[in-house]
């Protein structure tokens, strides 16, 4: 039974009736169109909490003027019949206005790794992130909360958010999943013509080139990113937007790869901003000691 | 017993101990350097939770270039004095550096309330009160927090960006304490000579007439702030910086005062910055009903 909430209130009262039944308490925060990556989410956080929260929130500080705000699916009774199926225990799905009340005037800030990648595109992307999780953070007052690996950079703000303001919450990074065809799963691939579906499969293969590259040995950073430029470039209609090869935690750009790495890309494909990486640690010690735990 | 934390892991530590054994938890946050102000605060803490915890950090992050954080007075012996004779379960005093690690990028950010009185002379210092009260939170996780209604900015700000960011703490103003000359109770009063200080009691004269002048049925905001400014002015080595007649929760200002109102001021007086002000509520119902709380 996944009860509904779209009031702040309901959701504290529901989450602290869970509490006093002794239960740990998992956030999924989400836009809903939920998809299998979702769905890994919400089954790393039955895995690890006693109670499932799955938020459900198009947040339009996060988009930029000219982005999709507007057009962004929102297909809430489907949300909830995978939240039903899933066995969430509350799916929390505000309005608006319920979020940003009249005379809203707080913005989380971070500067440095929020500029750069998908934040040089689009600007305020990142402090509307910033801002929205922070609130949910309070509203559910989570002991863990769940993101994906997709969102590498949104995953690296939210950690680095998480650590500077001190916010008591685990954050935990789980594996992109991919459709079968390879494509990463993305609310935005339903923007996709099935022959733009057939071109943004290069992003995956480029990338699953740089990872064996990497796995053979190669260390370059440079030469990793131009030869996934080279191949994004050699498929026609797919406009990429940038190739970083930077710490997974930092975002720093890296020159010399180290022990761990991510590769990401963005590109449009069609009215589709599309992105994607890999990201490898561990590398000085492939037993696996050192890596980060993911779910 | 005052236990006495330096890193965040030793206040979480002290913090869950007390939780198990079934206190609420109240925090005071100050710059040290405590007075009756300060004092005030903590007993109402102490009157109200069961584990009181001061923080005792002067937040470089609220200075600005030019002020006075390097020579702000930091008497860390003389204030745990104070906590031990008030009964202060923990007083929790970090360098910057544990505040501030390498790498920190965050900043709590607030438009509107925060650019103007103190916010116009003082740009970004509101920024620096709000990201370092949300980082006391997360690592105290306090039930209540106590603010002094002298920084009467301040603590509409706090306010604001607790509601915004859903911050799961009460917030309790308690009313400004005076010393027996009627100045307002500050560590930076220790910046004034004897002269300095006889010629600073014209703030608290001034605000105590436009409180009599309103009790009278004032209404006229203008006619408030100018005799205010009038009386300031005809003091020698009191250089007044804001004259401020607005609400007291969203620092809008007045034309014509209603139910509630703020008339706070700020000058210079030798090399100390002051600020005094007068709060009054429930003016159009004097019984007292929907006054706000204060401690």
């Amino acid at each position: 039974m996944t009860a509904v909430a779209g009031t702040i209130e309901e959701v504290r009262a529901a989450v602290r009736k869970a509490r006093a039944a002794g239960h740990r308490v998992g956030l999924v925060p989400t836009m809903g169109t939920l998809h299998a990556g979702h769905v890994s989410l919400i089954r790393a956080a039955r895995n690890e909490t006693g109670f499932v929260v799955v938020s459900i929130f198009v947040n339009p500080a996060q988009f930029g003027p000219g982005e999709d705000y507007e057009t962004y699916p929102r297909p809430l009774e489907e949300d909830l019949e995978v939240c039903r199926a899933e066995g969430v225990d509350l799916a929390f799905a505000p309005d608006a206005s319920e979020m940003y009340p009249s005379g809203f005037a707080t913005t989380v800030h971070m500067t440095g790794m929020t500029e750069k990648m998908c934040g040089a595109a689009r600007p305020g992307h990142f402090d509307g992130v910033s801002t929205v999780v922070a609130k949910l953070f309070g509203i559910v007052e989570p002991d863990a909360a769940y993101f994906g690996e997709k969102d590498a950079q949104q995953l690296a703000v939210v950690r680095r958010m998480v650590r500077d303001l001190n916010v008591p919450v685990e954050i935990r990074g789980c594996s992109l999943v991919r459709d079968a065809d390879g494509l990463a799963t993305s609310s935005r691939n339903a923007y996709l013509s099935a022959d733009e579906r057939q071109r943004a499969l290069v992003l995956h293969r480029a990338l699953a080139g740089a990872r064996q590259r990497i796995s053979d040995g190669e260390r370059d950073a440079k030469r990793i990113a131009d030869e996934v430029r080279r191949q994004i470039a050699d498929t026609g209609g797919v406009n990429l937007e940038y190739v970083a090869v930077v710490d997974p935690d930092s975002l720093e750009d890296l020159t010399e790869i180290g022990n761990q790495v991510l590769v990401a890309v963005a590109a449009r494909v069609g009215s589709a901003r599309l992105i994607d990486n890999v990201l490898l640690r561990g590398l000085r010690d492939r037993g696996g000691k050192g890596r980060k735990k993911t779910c």
